[in-house]
């Protein structure tokens, strides 16, 4: 992997960089749609190719290690030709997953047993498998495998967690440093920033983080439930330590308005369940805000999804028709919802490159972020 | 509308002709994917245009009614504008899906009282009724409201329910003889051929139908429980007794087998959900046979779903990765189910026609039957 930093807004710490990988190149900064068990859900890999036109997808290795399995992934040769995806995938490193299945995981230094939601079987995940699994699923950028904490989170425990997530990313660059790729390809390595949202805690964990000099370096356990300002403080802080020569990826972030702040705090790389997730549920994001096309006064606007937009099915398909099939709870009301989000997103990290070359960015920033938040 | 009749078999009594409509030309025979209430499920309209090469689609008349509603519909200016399909639609008469409804419905010689699955309101569905909501949906192809008997079904209610469908006919096609299109192009009226499987109830209503002389004609109340010989023999009869100078749809039918037999039967026009809610269960129609993509078989499968397809999906995704996306429910399982389905509904009418175009129908039809159904 290889990252270029082609330019830095002067009104900012926005950045606009080239990431190289063996599966192609991302513009930055991006948005990575979530395509938890090896699908972005609802949409087809030719739409997040050519309508959407997203550079990279995320895969969950908890699920992949679940279902299809390794067996089956690494007799594919791997998750892109498992999927058909044949651009870059960024898989995280189970650990965020198994955190959440509170009743039935134990974290111990060795590592996170856990119960399969599935079937109920007992598994065991440490930063070794953590790194074995993602060189079977074959992502071209892997997760060091970390705790991440919730919100809000003691300071001791935050700290005690932080430091033991410093250990595992040893174990981690060590078993990485061993191992091989498996499918003719190279894969990374991306360590992750903790400590909640204590300052102290998570400038040492950045410190930490860039001593290890990987090619990449994460953001985790922000998004977690703590106030927009509390992450961005913490954010802006990190990036002032993460080398800038490298790209940084803030994890599972999060709404319009949070990319574009994070962006100019910084940050190249985004990822989040929200676009597609609240499709399901029939929240558009806009670039003039936010519609909940199940609210009533769509019922009779015959006006396309999204005027603005070049997507075949924003200008295709009309508000009124969106919300009948979300009402009716109809498989396709989620497929355009997803679409549009996704198109959304992509259109918004493209524009803030181009903003941020052109040397535009804040100005238009501020103004978005008036717009992005509205309720239509 | 307007039916040219082209080539009728010389071995079998099928045919290929053309029925043109105010929204386009359909090569018969035809398939009809089902858009129950407005979409055709998990498919986009682009897809059913431009991969699937569906020519009409289907709408329910009761679904449509309900949800999203007249008032909406005619606010769109009809189905097509309300769901971007700009080719034929036919519709229903609603009164299948009442009938359905067992416990919440009452049959009348004014017509049938029904309760609303959706929010249980009490509601009306006439003769007269079933021709104003169609004017209303805006269907190219309206259906005759009709009762459509179960099986097996006792003589003497046959009988009974077969002579008001007559009469209700009559009703039908006084209201849409003395009211006009709504939306500035023109519609046209089906009846029902009635009579479950007893043959003289089946030619007197054969003969009922006919004399009214409509531009087409319809066979309902068959793929209801009987044995498909039973269905055949039917079709048969009444295929012999309706004009051979419009087109015979066969309503709610049926497997590739089903659709193929009842071609050399004289048929023109068939729907059926089977395609698409089959395809939700991961169950695949190929020309080599019947696919259960959840068997363990399938799990470390990795050749295309339908190599002999020219479908991007067909193509583009292994069974493996099909039978993953089914087994963790994700939607885009069912996407690409039931395209695959409807494009191969679709390939195998195409066929069809040009096997009756140029004279190998019959024999190509009788190796066929022998592929389709079986289990791979
Ligand atoms: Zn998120
Ligand atoms: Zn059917």
């Amino acid at each position: 992997m290889k990252f270029r930093l082609e330019v830095t807004d002067k009104l900012s710490k926005a950045r606009a960089g080239e990431i190289e990988t063996d599966h192609g190149t991302i513009k930055t900064p991006i948005f990575m749609p979530v395509g938890t068990a090896g699908s972005v859900k609802a949409v087809h890999q030719r739409e997040l190719r050519e309508d959407i036109n997203a550079q990279i997808i995320l895969g969950n290795t908890y699920h992949l290690y679940l279902r299809p399995g390794l067996n089956t992934l690494e007799q594919a040769g791997g998750l892109h030709k498992f999927n058909g995806w044949d651009r870059p995938i960024l898989t995280d490193s189970g650990g965020y997953q198994v955190y959440s299945l509170t009743e039935v995981r134990k974290i111990k230094e060795e590592g996170v047993t856990f119960r399969s939601h599935i079937d109920g079987s007992k598994h065991l995940f440490t930063p070794e498998a953590a790194i074995d699994i993602q060189r079977t699923i074959g992502a071209d950028i892997m997760m060091a495998f970390d705790e991440c904490t919730p919100y809000p989170c003691e300071y001791n425990y935050a700290r005690k967690s932080m430091e033991m997530t410093h250990r595992w990313l040893k174990r981690c660059c060590e078993r990485f440093d061993t191992t091989e790729a498996k499918y003719g390809y190279s894969q990374t390595l991306f360590p992750i920033v903790q400590g909640s949202v204590y300052k102290d805690l998570r400038m040492k964990s950045a410190e930490v983080i860039a001593s290890f000099g990987r090619e990449g370096n994460a953001i985790g356990g922000l998004s977690v439930g703590e106030p927009a300002e509390e992450m961005y403080a913490m954010t802006e802080l990190v990036c002032n330590i993460l080398p800038h020569d490298r790209p940084r990826y803030l994890m599972g972030v999060g709404t319009p308005v949070n990319i574009l702040e994070n962006i100019a705090l910084g940050v190249d790389m985004f990822d989040c369940v929200m676009p597609t997730r609240n499709a399901r549920n029939g929240m558009l994001f806009t670039r003039n805000g936010i519609i909940n096309i199940r609210n009533e006064k769509w019922k009779n606007d015959f006006s396309p999804i999204d005027p603005e937009s070049d997507l075949f099915s924003d200008l295709q398909y009309s508000k009124a028709y969106l919300r009948h099939l979300v009402t009716a709870k109809e498989i396709l009301g989620a497929q355009i919802a997803s679409i549009h989000n996704l198109h959304f997103y992509l259109w918004l990290v493209t524009q803030a490159r181009e903003k941020i070359i052109s040397g535009e960015f804040y100005e238009w920033k501020n103004k978005m972020i008036k717009q992005l938040s509205q309720r239509l």
